[in-house]
């Protein structure tokens, strides 16, 4: 009951951020093949933040399964959260329509790094306020793939200046790690 | 309750979907009946993928009433379907612009092709999850409409470049099949 | 149970068109008065269409409340009003940005008039899966407001081709009458 | 159940206001450092918007959670309210274009004072509805924030015309007092 509407809202706002990145595929005017080209780097960094949302979803409902009750500031980290992940539609259209370059590359995983931080946030406020000993925190663990995350995105920042698709590789490699869910969340919601 | 949030955010973002396909429809700047004339073909694209919408929407329903258990390979097919989906605005736009010319159409059809391989998927991992004798495998039965979807939009793809208006009466023909919601599903629903 | 997902699509639909409406007010380029200005009629356009959506959003959410089962028919006929009030952003920008003139208030005046339509579609069919005696039946009486609605509409386009003022003040007049929400369902509802 | 569906819509109408925003964000063509330059005060605006969003949000969930009747009355106050939020994306852009100018900044603090005037008008409403003795009316209190507030939206219009920045720091202070969840609402929901 207590977390619902925050999943709600949350779900809301994550299905426009998911959709409206698609409105960055503009709609060419000419029925030629030669039109869709331009519009290839602007689709497959869609796609990657396609799977970004969708991990953020994924693992946003298994750590709000076993939440059971939320405050104020639990309320603001998601909200947080959900500011960065609102900027990715901008850097995704900005990269993509840049081909990749330095600045772009670098702000996009900017804004991952942030999300990333907010994310951990958010799961630090909500393990507080269920209790160390809770489901939540045994389950947790070493967190490892959370801690590694902002860590290769901060690598990727810097080399975005130096080889910007070697930045990008390293934002595919990130996603591909997150890409199975969360498997110790599911493995106590389960029990 | 396991269901209920995949629910809401795939009704949020097939709702999201089926209302910016209409940001397409450009207001124009005069008030005459000849401003409207060149949006007609782009009017009537947006009926056909409302319909298609409205049916994925309709189906996913029924589908998800009878799925008592999901796991994370059933999140990720799903975002795979609204992945697809979600690039029905985009080549909804470019087929109505360009008044079925082959390539547009035949890049609607690809899209349809692929969002119904991704139903499958999803069906099909719905069913491994409730075991071979759930309600839901029996009540599928054959599937043929489900079989015969793909294989009538990957014949529309080859006929776009021949003749891009049979493609147009493939897609609508298709979708009147389809009109009629899943019975089985309904069925087993209600027992 | 039942209900619960057709309510929520449907809100998530109502809730993008009465957002996205919006978007027609374009930010303009300087912070003069004058810049204002011409953004007035669409403004205006915007508060009476918002009216409407309201309307449309009260009224739906009493039917469904005293809606035990839906069909097939029932979710085809809700997704039917839903695609006449979708055209409303587009109808509201046309209409605002040519200054209430003949064609975009006839325009505007048909989508009010088949999303009524629709509206009673939804309702006959509803009514008779709930079956005649049931206390939906019985409340709605004579629905006077109802069948009033639609041809006001039907004379409001008429009107449109000899003073379009006219028909936008009957606009206004028919929301004015539905401001009142449905004390016939909300009297049943709370019994 | 009575207020789910009221929560839902308004969640679904904020969490689309709280994410169009970004769209006036325009991805810039340049993938130059300069290019972001002239995005900066677009981009302080939607923090500032983002985190009002985000007050009202938090503040309409606690006011709902201790509501457990709604009218027509309610439904309408509650439209009403988010009419004027709806409007933010539009100020917020505005403001934002213009580099906090006089106009675009006495616009931006209408916006919110109608706001809060609505909220204001909304809370009563439901506290009417519940009753003057009940939780509600009794954790409210003075309610000094809530007053307070409209009465600096109203400075802070006035001092747009002399000294816009003043008017700004007016509407990020007021953010600030909020940014505090209302203790009162959370302290009676809880016990």
């Amino acid at each position: 009951m207590e977390t619902n509407r925050l999943e709600a809202f949350s779900d809301g706002v994550l299905a426009i951020i998911i959709t409206i990145m698609v409105l960055e595929l503009k709609v060419p005017h000419n029925p030629e093949l030669g039109a869709l080209r331009p519009l290839l780097p602007v689709f497959l960094t869609y796609v990657l933040s396609f799977v970004y949302i969708g991990i953020y979803w994924n693992n946003h409902h298994h750590l709000l399964r076993v939440c059971e009750r939320i405050n104020g500031g639990i309320m603001w980290a998601n909200l947080h959260l959900l500011f960065w992940l609102s900027l990715l539609p901008f850097v995704t259209g900005w990269m993509g329509e840049n081909h990749f370059q330095a600045l772009p590359s670098a702000l996009y995983g900017t804004v991952l790094l942030m999300a990333a931080i907010a994310y951990i946030v958010l799961q630090t406020l909500i393990v507080a306020e269920q209790g160390r000993d809770s489901r939540l925190a045994q389950s947790l663990g070493s967190d490892w793939k959370g801690r590694l995350s902002p860590a290769l995105y901060a690598i990727a920042i810097g080399v975005s200046f130096v080889r910007p698709w070697i930045a990008g590789c390293i934002y595919i490699a990130v996603a591909l790690t997150w890409f199975i869910p969360d498997r110790r969340l599911a493995r106590v919601a389960t029990n």
